[in-house]
């Protein structure tokens, strides 16, 4: 990607031996954009990013994992400035334009003797080509790097857009999920870039679940570098980049929850025929996260009472008898009606399958939402239960 | 316990042989009130005894496990009916004053023929000292029976109180958490025991979590024979009465949440000095739905970011600077900061403890709430991915 340069390293802030520093470097002020939690109990980098990101411009970002640095008072937020400072020391530009990200366990110092040994050692690194290197710095229960590349031309001049996310647990939709960056050459405003990563975190970000836990820390950030011809200068163009956006986003989104902690299989639940925008996110929403809807997938069960009595707690309009259930394309309940052994055993088959699509039709109105997510295995529990040990 | 009879066989509803038809009789017309889900996915005989309960009064209540009777269409109401009046005609009673229940799968009909030949059977078992029996012929995939009793005196007479429950998973405050039944010998009118039944519901069983669903078929109901010479019949006996009622709807909650699906510990969390009710509601529901802070209760971590995060979340007004946070009587966090690592040594001891309590205080008010919960482990899971199989 034309305008940046990456790096990854091991600086000792994780306790194994994994990459736990990164930093995306832009060779020019960028034009940038942000989206945070909205948790009310947010870590430092994340009130200090919330100021930062008001003047549109961004040059660099230093992103650790093995530590959120939340729930860290004061001290936390000097922590914050002092490692954006020693980045600006380090590249030699201005600390307004440096952002930092952090990831792990809540409610301990940075260790900021690991930072001061591994700012001028990130930095060393810096090139085009170490994208995986960044991707896997800010990875903490991930099994993958995520990493999404897409070009496109307007007005015959090419631009790209690359994004590198993580997360895996405390997922859920109430912002811009878990870390998350965009980087692309394209020549926009500060203004647009933000309504269109608003616009496609509405429809990525805002519309996944692991666990229904809120991160403190959540922040999807773009970067604009302007080294390509391409620009937004009107609604054709924009419309272009805001349909690539929304794919990189969606792309990340869903390879967070695949890679969600012990899922074993992605999920889809498409609500169609709700009476409101609101009952369709509601019923959306209360299947995605009904523990019982994920344990069922995990064991492979079509266990449609499971998932008619979420909509049911939903607070979604619903009328039982005119409910349509569909497993992939193979109906299950017809007008409220279970359609036998046949249907079941042939969405039993689908249910073996790694990726499923639930479509539940209310047959109340026209309104529409879905949601990715994934389903619960012992070892979200095992996960879980010994992350900080 | 005088006027009440009870009974419970295996009819074959269940595929392994545990008892699966439970029956109580009252001897006398019972005044009789009953709550049922909010969920708007009802179960056909929750839609049946919402009728039936406005007279208030009941002789008999049929309860089967097995089988949730639920998303059965016209057919599930008139199996139900069919129950009632086998009931009806066994004991020589009026089908109205009989109320059925059901608890199991959902989404299959009711094996009819299994109740032709079992309500007979049960009936025959009719005896004021087969609690045990009923109280075993309700459970589905609890490990043991609930039942409590209490007796106390107004102007010299005595009065008693027994409840019996059933519940161990699609546990959630929502209304009335799964079956349970309230016998007692008081002199009291339906109205009164109606408003004494809602407000001991509203500090048990809706003040209990074990996974955040609400199941279809979800009712507690409350049966006074008047057999005892206590009555009702002026603000201090009521308060006796209230009393005793509360104490034994919150051991019966108690018994719930314990006997969790895959449960190994009992948590409560205790939210204090919030700025509205609602506020401390909401903190509290949050924590204790947490699946993050539910696997560190079962890992014995005293993680009090996972705490903090999901009280962020949770929509009540938080400023994380005030919070104290307790684990039994050892501060962990005062005014947001950690109390190092002597206190974390203390607490984690504390969390090896089988039943826990966890109290955060928000120093912004004066409103408090509470929730009892439970941890989460593998077996949660294994128990809900195998229920169909």
């Amino acid at each position: 990607m034309k305008g940046f340069k990456f790096a990854g390293i091991h600086a000792g802030i994780k306790k194994n031996d994994q990459k736990d520093l990164g930093l995306i470097y832009c060779e020019k002020p960028s034009v940038a954009a942000a989206l945070f939690t909205r948790n009310k109990v947010i870590a430092a980098p994340v009130i200090l990013g919330k100021e930062k990101i008001k003047i549109g411009v961004c040059r660099a970002v230093l992103a650790n994992s093995g530590n959120a640095n939340c729930f860290t008072g004061n001290q936390g937020i000097e922590d914050a400035r002092a490692c954006s400072k020693m980045v600006a020391d380090c590249l030699d530009i201005e600390e307004d334009h440096v952002l930092v990200s952090s990831t792990g366990v809540i409610g301990a110092n940075l260790p900021m003797d690991k930072f001061k040994t591994g700012v001028p050692d990130v930095v060393q690194q810096l090139s085009e080509d170490n994208v995986d290197q960044f991707a896997d710095a800010i990875l903490t229960t991930d099994t993958c790097r995520k990493i999404v590349n897409r070009s496109a031309t307007i007005d015959n001049k090419k631009f790209s857009i690359m994004g590198i996310a993580k997360g895996s647990g405390m997922i859920r939709p109430d912002m811009a999920t878990m870390l998350a960056y965009i980087c692309t050459d394209i020549h926009i405003s500060a203004d647009d870039l933000n309504k269109c990563l608003s616009a496609a975190n509405e429809k990525s970000f805002n519309r996944i679940t692991v666990d229904g836990d809120t991160s403190t820390n959540d922040t999807l950030m773009a970067m604009a570098s302007g080294t390509s011809e391409a620009q937004i200068n009107d609604a054709g163009s924009k419309k272009i980049f805001q349909d690539m956006l929304d794919d990189v986003c969606f792309e990340l989104a869903k390879m967070v929850v695949k890679d969600g902690e012990g899922a074993t299989k992605l999920a889809q639940i498409i609500i169609k025929g709700a009476q409101t925008k609101k009952d369709a996110f509601k019923a959306a929403e209360a299947i995605a996260h009904s523990n019982l809807v994920k344990t069922a997938i995990y064991g492979e069960d079509p266990n449609w009472g499971r998932i008619t009595a979420a909509v049911g707690r939903s607070g979604a309009h619903v009328v039982p008898e005119k409910i349509d259930l569909y497993f992939d394309d193979q109906a299950l309940v017809l007008k409220g009606d279970w359609q036998g052994t046949e249907a079941e055993k042939k969405t039993s088959q689908i249910m073996k399958n790694s990726e499923i699509t639930i479509t539940l039709d209310l047959n109340l109105g026209q309104e529409t939402d879905s949601f990715l997510f994934c389903d619960f295995s012992e070892n979200y529990v095992k996960i879980n239960a010994d992350y900080r040990s």
